[in-house]
């Protein structure tokens, strides 16, 4: 019952990981990014602290906070044999463990873009040989998603779709934005998230059309435009849903723009399936918004790849070329942003399958 | 209503920057992190973005997330002449922008330590001159605390107190430890919070050895040890609260752990003064511990600086000769974790006066 570990087959993704490396001629991977080494490790890792993974052909090390070295080693699957508390010189340390092998380094997989100046240095200063970055492998073995994880994201999205349903229903006149989604937080744990995906924010009137990305203590108010996104972690899995909404009776202004954003969301959800390319589904959203004169107005992406991370690929958006196959999952989310009228977004996650999407969030999409 | 900044001087935080960039000789300086972003700008970036400064002696050049763009250009204080969407090559832009200026740049300051390394090569490709870290002059001026931070961290340690009070008041046998920080984090937001300081744990029995510092779904006992560490933002700046308590009688075992936590925490507070070292307030704590013969249970430091971050200057550990300056904001937390009898901590925040410290944080600490 104390479980801080998610029910992945993670010697079997350590296993994929090495046939990469092989192929890249990756000796040792070194990996630092929160997600990436959850993928291997199962570990949820407390949001104060980080670990560390060296992966090599016959090895692995998993480097912990001293504080987390007891409950590692008892609920993480990776041998008590293979954690260390985190050293002053991680590389250094590596190097002893592995001692003899360590000559037969000659390339180093890590995360090129994210990695720490101190941390790349403490590699450099240790290892005298090749650096590749290992994010694209990452991001192969991680964009399409195996059946165990399409259920856990399935069932994430319908507990997150019950939470938008409760919080829709809780709005109402003078209520504030913060206290939307304080409510949506406490539900987000109390349904079995392990806690947000990213801070939700309810934006409602002015705010919305900035628009403002954080709820403040503005009260909603009858005839405006309330936005709410939010989404929760479950079992280390990210899900993302955003409604748009009124209470009392919108304007023409307002019904026109949530139509336009509603309708561009459909017809790009659509294009979601097997063969269609990331930003065709971008293109489909902004013809529509386009055909309804509000173009300038649609300000971001259609949509983002979810799994450990809340924004990973694939991306739908401009120049985005990758082809969309199936076990991604994307949300679809184009929206408009007009001052003096409000903002409009309808976001959902989706599935993608043989023939054509499964729809992953649910939750009343009307206006009223 | 619409607040998205706190209420801080940011031109006077500016000011000082510039005369430790003149004393020290850094022409530039380039600050990625979010909280030294927010100490110049006040502005609260959502979580899923981030955002650039560039300072100069003469020019402040803000890159923010195209979507914030306008919500920026409306709230914060730096003029919309000075805000730009984030580019591609930011420091190419900001090399275009300033025009001649950028002949005379012959030294940067950048968050050596933790600046990702993509960031860092982007600098380097654009300016070919030495590089310095920036984050010991961005830690010496945001190490004591003004007036105006002090009584923000005040307020907000005082509503952390009221959030504790409510929680341990909800407490009953055979609640989830998450249902607790559920609802921790909805009252954060409710009392005024923006959000929590890092992510609410509540540990009970087995977890509470382990020590488990993330709340998982077992359900809480009389007869156990329960700690709940928490903290919110408040306007910015972080807090930060610990309490041990046990529903029903606690063993003989278990008063002793508190007791010895207990005393520690008090004789460690005794020395947070002006002209302590931050290493000698860890060593009472020790030398508590050795008293009880508990220190091998002893497996962290003893407090941490507070401010925009949760963790930050001065570090109460071995090995710290900081001396202690009135301003500063720590905590005091020694803990105690024992197999088979549970782990016993109190927390609580401190600001260092002219003659001694004002505690800030309160809520009952009794055991039972």
């Amino acid at each position: 019952m104390s479980k801080n570990t998610d029910g992945f087959d993670h010697p079997s993704r350590i296993k994929t990981l090495r046939e990469k490396m092989e192929e890249h001629k990756i000796d040792l991977t070194v990996l630092y990014e929160r997600e990436n080494v959850r993928y291997f490790t199962g570990w949820r890792q407390n949001t104060t602290s980080f670990s560390i993974l060296f992966i090599t052909q016959d090895d692995l090390i998993y480097f912990v906070p001293k504080l987390d070295k007891k409950a590692v080693d008892k609920e993480c699957w990776i041998p008590t044999s293979k954690t260390y508390v985190i050293p002053e010189d991680p590389a250094k340390k590596f190097k002893d463990l592995i001692d003899n092998e360590s000559e037969t380094i000659q390339k180093i997989g890590i995360e090129s873009e994210t990695i720490f100046n101190s941390r790349l240095k403490n590699i450099e200063k240790n290892f005298d040989c090749e650096l590749s970055d290992v994010q694209p492998i990452m991001n192969s073995m991680r964009i399409r998603k195996t059946k165990e994880e399409q259920n856990n994201i399935r069932e994430g999205a319908s507990a997150l779709s019950g939470v938008m349903t409760d919080i829709i229903d809780m709005a109402q006149e003078d209520m504030m934005e913060k206290k939307l989604t304080a409510e949506a937080k406490k539900l987000f744990d109390t349904v079995g998230g392990e806690t947000y995906s990213f801070e939700p924010f309810a934006m409602s009137g002015e705010n919305s059309w900035l628009p403002h990305r954080t709820s403040t203590e503005k009260r909603i108010q009858k005839g405006e435009l309330i936005l709410i996104d939010m989404g929760l972690i479950w079992e280390g899995y990210a899900t993302d849903i955003t409604r748009t909404f009124v209470l009392g009776e919108p304007s023409e202004q307002q019904r026109d723009l949530f139509e336009a954003a509603y309708e561009a969301q459909k017809e790009a959800k659509k294009m979601v399936k097997p063969g269609v390319k990331a930003e065709t589904v971008h293109e489909k959203a902004n013809e529509i918004f386009e055909e309804y004169g509000y173009s300038e107005y649609f300000p971001h992406l259609t949509g983002h790849g979810l799994g450990l991370e809340t924004h990973e690929d694939p991306i739908l958006d401009k120049g985005q070329d990758i082809e969309l196959k199936p076990g991604m999952v994307v949300t679809v989310e184009p929206g408009i942003y007009k001052e003096g009228v409000g903002g409009a977004r309808v976001e959902d996650m989706l599935l993608v399958i043989e023939d054509g999407h499964e729809e992953l969030t649910t939750a009343n999409r009307m206006l009223v």
